[in-house]
């Protein structure tokens, strides 16, 4: 049971869209990730995912609207909704979600991550 | 689907010990809290809680050491680990657990919470 220091996990790599795990509880994980750019459209069948924002302006394009959310705001989105994550500038986040929960859903894509990474 | 501001949601309340429910998903709930002085010793028997620390310094005494917790850090407590949090300062807090969790486990106390509350 050793405590984390979100800001110095997030200052061990530089990579985009690869989210690490620094927590697990009660079968949900805890990951952060730095994002740039656009992500992919893509949904979770099973899994609500939520956002917290760390460092940054992230934009969350949906079907029929966008949310934009800055430092310490959050966002849960149910299972089953479209989105698609865009940071014009570099942004730091935290994830909540169910373990095994993949970042690109059901989409295969180049940035789909291929491993769990634990930091 | 609305984003939610934590600051804002802090600045809502001004009781401690008293926990607000901001976000659900997968059967958790975020919550967020404003502590100052010493809880009760207590542990959730089938529930691991998530601290966050959004403001302050928290002490986490358990049984056989003190976790102290910093803006920015967190700590996951397993289950059936009892624990008891000290705040000299006022500190807020994220909390991250399943939903029902009673913050004082099963201990009966005068800050045992009555009733859950909705942000």
């Amino acid at each position: 049971m050793e405590k984390v220091n979100i800001a110095e996990k997030l200052s061990t790599f530089d990579d985009h869209w690869s989210p690490r795990i620094i927590g697990q509880l009660n079968g949900q994980e805890v990951k952060i990730a730095k994002v740039k750019g656009e992500f992919v459209w893509h949904d979770h069948a099973e899994e609500d995912e939520m956002f917290l924002i760390i460092k940054g302006t992230l934009k969350i394009e949906f079907r029929n609207k966008t949310v934009t959310l800055n430092e310490g705001e959050m966002l849960v989105i149910p299972k089953g909704v479209e989105h698609k994550p865009i940071a014009v500038e570099e942004v730091h986040l935290l994830l909540f979600e169910p373990a095994g929960t993949k970042h690109t859903g059901k989409v295969d894509h180049e940035l789909t991550q291929k491993n769990k990474i634990h930091l």
